[in-house]
């Protein structure tokens, strides 16, 4: 990918690649680079070049030299202050976690180092997405009176009354009955996270979370000071053996689970689970919060939490992200009765109201029934994408870690993703490697892809190429 | 305002009434209610309606009787979990505060009790702004490409790029070098505000604020966990000896400033005392965030903080809210280029990004200049009606305690604006009463007016008619 006839030297192209991977953190601080044989080779440049672009960064103050050692990346300004020492907790020890780390996947998202389908990528490609729609949608609440009521107004702080309708009924379809009294719309599911979590919990306390699971999630537990206390997450749900010991050891305040196409493996809470689960969150008296994201990509009937609970102690978050469009950061809480006025208070120290222009355009999404219809088509299209994906990645050597269902296949690669990942993306390729999904970074040989993003030939066949060179070269290099 | 022909009784309307202050704590949780008798006489009902009233009341756990001291408002649900209990910190003693109170106010500006304007409000009211602008502005971002462009993708994390560059464009205006890459959007300048805390503090830490000042960040601030050390903000700026002795006993680490048209003073800091709070700054290592969020009815020359500093140790924030549209949710924070990359890193963790499509729109306004042309026919009818209010208030008796600049004028009603508040509501008007700006709530004689929505002589009559009557009542009814 460097090229002898751009205007810059092939030292200045090599250095700014680098330059660039670590500003985006996708080389972590304390990454060790390449040895300069090593990045030579991969590169197709000499020696001299790679010297050349080491001191450049050096010069730069990005990486440092440590002696018979190698270069590392240096560490950044210090993160987002925590209230401590941020620690996850399993039985008795706690381990060190760095939360500066765990955003290097949301950065990935809007950071695409090619033309090229990304299959790291956490959302549908953007022509699966409905423009025409959502465009109908937004001209229809811009006209006249309407704009007015949303534009000139700071708006209802729990969110516009037509949204929050309009989604009563959608959760009824779950099996949720949630009047719109009970919903407090948000920017995202990812504000819906925070506001749950600032509201419920004090710097200090404990929080069950799913591992492998969300990164962010971890990111944001840990910047406002919770211990984070993984629990192993198998196909039909949290190890229960496990997440009975740290409520005895840790007594936490709250469960975080993605309970429906778990983020990154895919899989779906049993009934049974579903069960003792909320026995468990009953007997212990903790909250549980079932994020469903991936809500839209799910049968109507899959088990969720809230269902069965009739959130009395759970509270289900999810969002249009997924589905109708990322931009436009719609997303909501639907919470007891008895949680609301505490959480829209928190939404309003955070950031007042949303805004209810995108609110009611997707409200008018949901109430003409276009959405369902959209949603339905996507379900579709990811069936046979997922087929075929499945398919090359056995065909290229990888297997599945668990059944794959929704955007999401979780596979093992037999070799450090990591160190895949970062040959990967020298090909153009960004994937999603599996250290990024536990609340300690981890080696692990699995990653997850989106079968949306993963059905071109060529990416398996970068895989394989690459994954060869790195087992010719063995673990460490 | 009680009806006789209404479906419900008196005793009902009554109950609910006051059952409507309570949800929203316009009357505060440990607030004591009228007595029986007064409250008869305020409302032209007879002692037994009121007491069938309370009943009512005292059944549906809104409120509770002490022996001997009559009615008082129940507390309610826990409020939003601190670090520890919140304390406000003064010299050496320190002061509990309650956060859950200090929502009353950005309550009451979704929450009016009747068409009339309300005198407390702390926007312009709506007919004063651009509607045909927004429309135009929207209409031009949603077609085509454009509309693909923010709906179909999370948008890059720092914010729009388009409006990024016309901000830098403003800030110079302003006196403010910051380039693109130093400016980050956020939802409105109140998760500016939230962003930046949660970035540069940890639980415990102590910050600076001017009081009497805005009651959000206060109720933030202690939600967060932070230790608020309150400045008694004077007509030039805040007082320094008080500060120096605070910076001594606390070493804080911030200092949240409005510098230009304080909210609720309208005051505006000298050259000289901006000078003097940034070498303090300098000498003890504080950073400095100034939030101009009445930036477009100051002039352009205003001594703001950030133009002194160059954004070395002060942080810029504002907004749309009071100027273009409070419903679009769009802010901005212009930081040190050290600071910019944590700043995103925690807006990920918040919200991932902010909508594009409104911030667009809010670019367009910018760029053409429509947004100056719009402000500067605010500034001049807002000056006009500065001088009826203030005609109004003191024809009625009121006396101004600094001289009134932008949309507030801070005046002293010789009346605890408590009552006053609690007894103009029953007549349709809603004000900001003193108390609501402190960091702990005391009584106070002040009171917040906008100078916009003062003008009707109704309101000060009623205002006039309630002190004689609170005035001949005593000091405890």
């Amino acid at each position: 990918m460097l090229t002898r006839d751009a205007t810059t030297t092939l030292t200045e192209q090599l250095a700014e690649r680098y330059a660039e991977r670590i500003r985006a953190r996708l080389l972590a601080p304390g990454a060790r680079l390449p040895s300069v044989r090593d990045c030579a080779q991969r590169h197709g440049v000499s020696p001299h070049t790679v010297v050349a672009a080491y001191d450049q960064l050096l010069a730069q103050g990005l990486i440092e030299a440590r002696r018979q050692r190698g270069f590392f990346v240096r560490a950044a300004a210090p993160p987002a202050a925590p209230a401590r020492p941020a620690h996850t907790a399993t039985g008795g020890e706690s381990r060190p976690i760095a939360p500066v780390d765990a955003t290097a996947l949301i950065r990935s998202m809007f950071h695409h180092p090619g033309a090229r389908a990304s299959p790291g990528l956490g959302t549908l490609p953007p022509e699966w997405l409905d423009l025409p729609l959502l465009g109908s949608a937004l001209r229809r609440v811009i006209q006249g009176e309407r704009l007015a009521g949303h534009a000139l107004h700071y708006g209802d702080p729990a969110g516009d009354g037509r949204l929050r309708a309009a989604l009563s009924h959608r959760l009824a379809d779950l099996g949720i009955a949630a009047g719109p009294a009970q919903i407090v719309t948000t920017l995202g599911a990812t504000q819906a996270l925070d506001i749950v979590s600032r509201t419920l919990l004090a710097p200090g306390d404990a929080v069950l979370v799913d591992e492998p699971g969300w990164a962010v999630e971890f990111a944001r537990l840990a910047q406002l000071g919770m211990r984070v206390l993984p629990v192993p997450r198998g196909a039909d749900g949290p190890d229960l053996d496990v997440m009975r010991r740290l409520i005895e050891a840790h007594r936490p305040r709250l469960y975080v689970t993605v309970s429906v196409l778990h983020n990154p493996t895919g899989s779906t809470l049993s009934l049974a689970q579903a069960h003792r689960v909320l026995t468990l969150a009953q007997a212990h008296d903790f909250h549980v919060v079932e994020d469903d994201t991936y809500a839209w990509l799910a049968p109507l009937n899959a088990p969720r939490l809230s269902t069965l609970d009739g959130l009395q102690r759970s509270i289900y978050i999810s969002g249009f992200s997924k589905i109708l469009t990322p931009g436009w950061r719609v997303g909501f809480i639907a919470a007891p009765p008895t949680l609301v006025q505490r959480l829209v208070d928190v939404k309003l120290l955070s950031s007042l109201t949303t805004p209810a222009l995108t609110e009611q355009a997707v409200a008018v999404c949901l109430e003409q029934g276009a959405l369902r219809r959209h949603a339905e088509r996507v379900a579709a299209r990811l069936g046979t994408a997922r087929v075929r994906s499945i398919d090359l990645a056995q065909q290229h050597g990888c297997t599945l870690a668990t059944p794959p269902q929704g955007l999401f296949a979780w596979v093992d690669t037999g070799v450090d993703t990591d160190r895949l990942a970062l040959a990967l993306l020298d090909d153009g390729w960004l994937i999603a490697p599996g250290s990024l999904f536990h609340a300690t970074r981890r080696p692990s040989m699995l990653m997850r892809i989106n079968v949306a993003t993963s059905q071109d030939v060529a990416f398996w066949r970068a895989l394989a190429h690459r994954r060869a060179e790195l087992q010719r070269r063995g673990p460490r290099s």
